[in-house]
């Protein structure tokens, strides 16, 4: 025969099939060992069959449960059925299904107390509590067996409240009674009874809670989660224990560890005799934990005990409730404590010290998010709840950081120099604001996306940027901003939170969380485990060392053009551009290629011989042209030629959609000069350092393939190059690779046919992403908003890869690619790669790193880990 | 054992595995009957047996050859060896493989010609032509059997011209024999003989054909073309007929049809005794093929009997080469005839009504190239002949048209008016040109691809277009336009060939075949064959009616937008776009549903209960607002608002890749208003006709979806419209349709995610071609011409589909659909519903229809029926 009740201390491998979630981890616990207020559980099957058949509870189940609680006081030596007994027992009774219903079924505390219990109860704590916990049993009874509201009953009280012109708290022992009486008045309108005997209220509670299985929201939430209507829910007794017994009672809250630091040790607060609401409520001020060992020394020794128990058993820090009653410590609750990002990443390095967990289950604890939050500065929480941000846009770099507003990358420059803090204020950012965006303390543009140009250099950077704050309308010209009736202008400060994309008025203060070595020996326990590389986008010697200090394995991508940016380089640039003659594109050819041979020398010196992938120039040309009438006229003088006719020349390099435009190889198809003299300058440096004993193996990339024959025209035009090269040296040829980007749909769905002229590919997923949903990176901040508040995307594609989308195009090139060559290298370089998920995804379809800017190695580093442990 | 030679007449199924495919080939056509020279085959088995065996000719072959001779000189009566018998035979030894390699190997022609023999045959032609065959045969016999070069003999023969003062033409016997010797000293140089003796020389040049077969060029073949080396080649000795015999001999060529308009009936030229290379050189002017009935009676009779024996057997027209030999006709050659387009139609309509051919089979023979220039005109090849063109574009929409010079579509409108006829030059155009264009006999652009808008709006409209002509300068200012040296201006004249992309000065004439009943008829036919149907993209009445003229199926493409470039509405256009608050914006609406209500109506009345797909607004809303100054100047007085003000809000919809931004779908997620007035104009104008019999079933398209969410979206808005039109009209709701278009990757990639909210689906290539390869259409221009010149690219992928690329795409959003929804209709609206090749794969992928501009109508129902065929 099936049992029908077990005592938490009883049942050997606790099945929540039978006990319920509730109960079995209630008996987990009390066979761990732990004071947990004694009781028993009514199984899960008494619960269907009493469904099915109502006669069962007077039949049966009664009997048992009246045993039950015979044992329950024998157990804690206290009285449930006699008003007379001052050693009062009183119950709770709880559902608990298998499965967790949060809020779905219901609850009834106190239950034993009555019109004469209730006096024991006030001797025992006092008056006003003991009547609480009285017209809560009336309010919760009525609730739970009759269906009868709870604002009846808080109607009522408000009344008596206002009638005797005191709070409950200070109410007469006969003004208690009064409202008591008055609460039960409430039942006799219906014709019900609240029942005085303890044992009857225990019946009509478990039968209550048995019903409940099928009121209509537990039934809804069933369905809604898949859970089978014939599981059934338990019935959970449990002894109340209550804190505020007298002075060798207590309540109290302890962490096991420090949530804001993560230091070991008991951290909380606990007050003398009182109950937990007083903890919160915030009326009387607790005391540091501490301070039990000398009022409470047994109680606190226990505590310490049963605390490093229970860390030992969930294998985290935990955070409890505890209540003392009359010296005996009972812990009410415990779960696993919610803390600072600093101090999860503490606690998951010490619990692998302590070797409670292993390097993997810290690993999976410590989120991507928290180890960004430790990398960049925010603002103080404190300051920030004063405070109410004038606008919004996208949060496009994260980290916070106030100054001084400023209109131009120009005037940036400048008032930096002179020691001000700026914030960089532009509808949108151009590849030449990029020294005055260097010196700024962060970047608002009013135009662009996530991954619009300001974006993609912040976080680049490591920078705080904001993007795509259409709310506000800057004008350059009076050197204003405006936003709704506000408006700021040039030397008024504000405060930009990049991780919200809100911004301030005002200087807000910051904190700073330095990562450490701490940090630093999680992130090799993450290149332990990681399958999928990471590498960086970096191009400056800047970027380049913040990319080893941060551990990339290499340089997944270093982009050409932008060493085109620079003031001295960029005149040189538009010079080839709008040549008219060889002799003058020659001339401006072998200037670039002096400038670039240095730059490559530079970053191969520091990169030695680990893989660094040069792509070869990508951008249309004319975004190297001057935008402004003054660079224009500066150009003319320079080239001497006529306005008009300069003017005319960079018309026509114009484009209509210039993302699809003429630009990537399709410039080296039309102009392969200047693939050339970058192919030259790569060899030129590498030759050089191999002299030096670096073995180097120069890896060029080809961005913006569609189609087979451009890279294999490209590829025999550079192999040409580089043979001659070799020749003109007299030296024996050195390995290098050739490899192609896969940033178009057509990449993707022919890769086979790339296979054989590419010895590794990239996967560039901004691009990727920008064809296959029809997005222009530029011009999304337009409609994005839209998007989001309809929840018709969820996401950021640009952030987050599109697995079911472009995932799938990535997933059809690597099915390709791995046909035909197993072993060439396949990585990705663009935004997702810092993304979590996405790597996730990445390292499912077989991809062999990602490439992030150097900021993001440390999360792509975590990400890559947790990718492996999922 | 196996037979080494055969007669002509002999082998009863002619093996070309045997007999070589020449060798075949003349024993079919004597087995027909026709007048064949006669002759005997030589097998490849005797070729390869040989050729392991050398000894095989002298102990075996060669005496079965001499008998063939014998048998030969009987049936030719004849004589081969006899140097006495004037009644001469001489013969031809050509080689002959299995498979056709062409030039590959060797023929020696007039064998049998010798010292004494050339006197007889200059007694029964002329002195001069006896003595070219015999050059001839000793040049050919050198080369062939010795490998000697043939140049040493011209060389020999130019010098005996200089040196005789007269042509060979004029040369005296003696002067003949004089070369002859020289000639004969060749050999002799080289230790080696010309034989004298008949039998020596056909022994020898048997023997060297064998050994062709080893030659390295054919060796180099047969490996190219993966033929067998052991295959062989036959050798056919074949008689050699004289035209040039006397006034009873004669040669000519004839058609069996017209070939330039396909009338049926003999057709072709003549010369009495002449040989054929006199009827080419046109020194004597050949006579009419119909003279030669009274010339040659019998000779006409048995060339009238056997050219129709031979277009029966061939089931085609013939172009047929024919001697007559004192008397006896003989046909030397057959082939297919080279024809116009207009008479490859005759011809193959007539054939069907002849029963010669089926209609199938007429349908695989028409080109759609054929039917495309008759529904074009074209320039008079004459004219074309005189003239050179001074600049080349794309050949953007075909046909051909002069007029003058004019530079803005305002102006071309005006002289139009007056009754000119004007060349539209322009940049590129926009859709305010529109009308200026239709007023144009051919449009020009120096920008701009195969699919700007100017070549899809001249295709629209059948009309002459070139673009992307680069070299051109145009200034609108001057009115002038630069190409190189040469300078126009308005009011010259120029004449643009659409089909080649030339360009040329002055006027140029023309010509136009009309296309008749009998293309119409061959339409239908294709109609019964072809399975995907042909709608076309229309909305402008005079374009519905164009389309339905041409027997479309139905409209699969209406572009609302195009309605709104009209000078009324687009000013309303503006208002609403620029509309600062609810009021005036719901006045715009309220305007532009007016128009477009009327336009639904007018509409729906032409094309009746036919489908008729109506694609919501696309393209970006700035493309509706002004460009020149003046119209921003007219704008802003129309709305009363400051002109600064104005372009201020009109920068801020300007977009940096409007391709990839702010349109389609997106526009109706932003402001869900405008398709809301769509539909409700679609719905108004199908209830008013619906109540007057029509039983439209309306098809609403939703441009450019990425994402299943935007779709559900739209969807439900459109439907609660739809809904709240039904109840406000009192009306039992009726079928509709909304569709989709799938334009993007993504869509393509997730066509799954949208079948549940879609009832039909579209592709969209050109939008879907641009995102694959990520070209921009309206920028393609700018370097395409590099990936043509180098051959990276070898089709224009917006005017034929890329199958594997951008196909694979659609073939993978067909499975989607179809593994949901069997039965939704799918179709293609884009450039490349035109296009045969395209329209083959996209019937083998399972499309229901294609949709093009009208004028390509009859194109794509014939290439819809070749598809089937293929």
């Amino acid at each position: 025969m099936q049992r029908n009740i077990y005592f938490f201390q009883e049942a050997a491998a606790p099945d929540p099939f039978i006990l319920g979630g509730k109960g079995a981890n209630l008996a987990i616990m009390t066979q761990i060992g732990l004071p947990i207020p004694k009781g028993f559980t009514i199984t899960t099957q008494s619960c269907m069959v009493y469904l099915k058949d109502p006669n069962f509870f007077e039949q049966v189940l009664s009997n048992q449960v009246l045993k039950a609680v015979a044992a329950l006081e024998e157990l804690t030596q206290k009285n449930f059925k006699q008003s007379t007994d001052e050693n009062l027992l009183l119950v709770s009774v709880r559902s608990g299904a298998p499965f967790s219903m949060p809020g779905m079924m219901d609850t009834i505390l106190n239950l034993g107390l009555n019109d004469a219990r209730v006096l024991l109860l006030a001797k025992k704590t006092n008056l006003a509590f003991a009547f609480d916990c009285y017209r809560r049993l009336l309010q919760m009874f009525a609730d739970v067996v009759y269906h009868i509201p709870k604002e009846n009953f808080n109607l009522l009280l408000k009344k008596a409240e206002d009638d005797f012109q005191q709070t409950c708290q200070q109410f007469s022992l006969q003004q208690h009674q009064v409202v008591i009486e008055q609460f039960k008045a409430i039942y006799q309108k219906q014709g019900l009874q609240f029942p005085q005997d303890p044992v009857d209220q225990l019946f009509a509670a478990i039968k209550a809670v048995f019903q409940s299985w099928n009121n209509q929201r537990a039934k809804v939430y069933r369905q809604l989660h898949k859970i089978s209507d014939t599981l059934g829910s338990a019935v959970n007794v449990q002894e109340m224990v209550f804190g505020n017994s007298g002075l060798t009672s207590a309540t109290g809250v302890v962490f096991t560890r420090n949530p804001a630091t993560g230091e070991k040790g008991l951290f909380g607060e606990y007050l003398l005799n009182a109950q937990g609401e007083d903890v919160v409520a915030g009326i009387r001020t607790p005391e540091n934990i501490h301070h039990l060992q000398t009022q409470l020394p047994k109680a606190y020794q226990e505590l310490l005990h049963y605390t490093q128990l229970l860390e030992k058993h969930y294998r985290d820090m935990q955070d409890i409730e505890f209540t003392i009653e009359e010296g005996k410590l009972y812990l009410l609750q415990t779960r696993n404590g919610k803390r600072t990002a600093k101090a999860q990443i503490q606690i998951c390095y010490d619990l692998v010290q302590e070797q409670m967990i292993d390097k993997k289950e810290a690993l999976r604890r410590i989120k991507v998010d928290d180890l960004e939050q430790l990398l960049h500065p925010t603002f103080e929480a404190n300051a920030l709840n004063k405070t109410q941000a004038f606008a919004k846009g996208l949060p496009a770099s994260p980290g916070a950081a106030s100054g001084i507003i400023t209109f131009t990358a120009k005037e940036a420059q400048q008032l930096a120099s002179l020691g001000h803090k700026v914030i960089l204020l532009r509808e949108e950012t151009s590849p030449e604001d990029i020294e005055g965006m260097i010196a700024s303390q962060a970047i608002v543009t009013s135009h662009g996306g996530m991954t619009s140009h300001a974006a993609v250099v912040a976080r680049g950077m490591g920078m705080c940027c904001v993007t795509g704050c259409e709310a506000l309308h800057i004008d350059e010209q009076t050197k204003t901003v405006q936003c709704g009736d506000l408006i700021l202008k040039q030397g008024d400060i504000i405060s930009v939170d990049g991780t919200t994309g809100l911004i301030y008025q005002g200087e807000l203060p910051c904190t700073m969380v330095n990562h450490d070595q701490i940090l630093s020996q999680i992130l090799l326990w993450a290149d332990e485990i990681a399958t999928v590389k990471v590498r960086a986008n970096a191009e400056t010697p800047q970027d380049i060392q913040n990319a080893l200090d941060f551990n990339a394995t290499g340089i997944g991508l270093a982009r050409t053009e932008h060493m085109f940016f620079n003031k001295n380089r960029i005149l040189t640039m538009r010079k080839l551009i709008l040549a008219d003659n060889f002799d003058e594109r020659n001339k401006a050819l072998a200037k670039l290629q002096h400038y670039q041979e240095a730059d490559f020398k530079q970053m191969y010196q520091l990169v030695q011989d680990k893989p660094m992938i040069i792509r070869l120039l990508d951008p249309p040309l004319h975004e190297f042209l001057p935008n402004t009438a003054h660079e224009l006229e500066e150009l003319a003088q320079d080239l001497a030629v006529d306005i008009a006719y300069l003017k005319q020349k960079i018309a026509k390099l114009q484009e209509k959609n210039p993302m699809l435009g003429h630009r990537g190889c399709r410039l080296a198809i039309s102009h392969p000069e200047i693939y050339q003299m970058q192919v030259r300058a790569i060899f030129n440096s590498v030759i050089t350092l191999r002299k030096s004993g670096i073995n180097i193996v120069p890896e060029i990339m080809i961005p913006l393939i569609a189609e087979a024959n451009e890279l294999s025209y490209i590829r025999q035009q550079i192999e040409a190059t580089i043979h001659k090269i070799f020749a003109e040296n007299h030296i024996q040829p050195f390995e290098y690779q050739i490899g192609t980007m896969l940033e178009l749909p057509r990449a993707c769905l022919k890769a086979d046919t790339l296979t054989p002229y590419a010895d590794f590919f990239s996967f560039g997923t901004n691009d990727l992403t920008q064809m296959t949903y029809g997005f222009s990176r530029d011009d999304i901040a337009k409609f994005i908003h839209f998007y989001h508040e309809k929840a018709i995307l969820t996401f950021d594609p640009f952030q987050k890869l599109d697995c079911d989308g472009v995932g799938k195009l990535m997933q059809i090139a690597i099915q390709h690619i791995r046909s035909i060559a197993k072993q060439k290298t396949i990585g990705v370089c663009g935004e997702v790669g810092g993304d979590p998920d996405s790597i996730f995804f990445l390292q499912q379809i077989g991809v062999d790193y990602v490439s992030c800017s150097p900021y993001r190695i440390p999360c792509a580093r975590l990400a890559a880990a947790k990718a492996r442990l999922n």
